[in-house]
């Protein structure tokens, strides 16, 4: 899907100096665009058996919650800490300093369940990771693992390699 | 909409102790819950000229991005303070303790759009309040204020009483 990147922004120096961030609300607020991604990914997921979406706080709720719909799905959230009222199971994972945490309220995913975990962007792979390790520890199923944007310069699909990765348009800078 | 009040669980004393939240997430993972909420809602927004949902962070988010899509539009971001990559407009608003402050890109919201403001909860209107000035200060129109639950004893409606104020789900606590 190439041509979606006709709806991305380039946002130099954010979050800080010598990142060259990829702004992705460009895309979500353009019906066109917003649509075009949404049909291909409707074409991609469906008749595959998924039985929820998970989406990655926050930006993954956008294309999580409309691909939901579109596949008859609900969608579970998938939160930093503290956000989530109910009772959580916890994962840790590395930033370039420190740590960070994400979760998930325990029973929103079910025993057995195919989960499809949708995120805006494939870095490093950590966030993803502790994502996949949320939903084992759920005892549901990662059927797959879907970015919107892929930096294919970074290892994250060598870190994500036991799971099905895929991506709606990819940049090969890092 | 009260049926869907079956999909909505109570979280005694969160954030903090004496409140009872209205946790959306069980609705939003339950896939008959969540196309009930959306089905309803397409309703009764479809053919009104609307050219732009915007939702607020993060929760608004869910329903925000697949009503947009329901209605074949774009979903505006409107976030807090500092997450957003772009030139931002900003407005500040009142916390109990405190301010926080809500923004949204220029440019995301055109002059003359009519534009559906969507957020999870209704209490004392000062976010929804927040967000509508930053859709009429980008020369958008605020169209009408969506939100999942309603807490009918608190002043949000009438703090927010020169807007059309809709909502899907009704609590006369407050």
């Amino acid at each position: 899907m190439e041509e979606l990147k006709a709806y991305i922004r380039n946002i130099p120096d954010f979050p800080k100096p010598g990142i060259q961030f990829k702004d992705v609300t460009t895309l979500f607020q353009d019906k066109e665009g917003f649509k075009k991604a949404l049909d291909a990914l409707e074409a991609r997921f469906k008749n595959e058996g998924f039985d929820a979406v998970a989406g990655i706080e926050s930006r993954g709720f956008i294309l999580g919650a409309a691909l939901a719909d579109r596949l008859g799905l609900g969608i579970v959230l998938v939160r930093k800490k503290g956000k989530l009222p109910g009772e959580t199971l916890s994962q840790t994972y590395a930033l370039e300093y420190g740590t960070d945490e994400l979760q998930v309220h325990v029973g929103a995913i079910q025993k057995g369940q195919k989960i499809l975990l949708v995120d805006d962007l494939l870095a490093t792979g950590g966030t993803f990771e502790a994502a996949a390790k949320l939903v084992e520890a759920s005892q549901g199923t990662v059927g797959a693992l879907l970015c919107i944007i892929e930096l294919t310069g970074l290892p994250g699909r060598e870190l994500l390699k036991n799971y099905r990765v895929e991506s709606l348009i990819t940049y090969d800078e890092g």
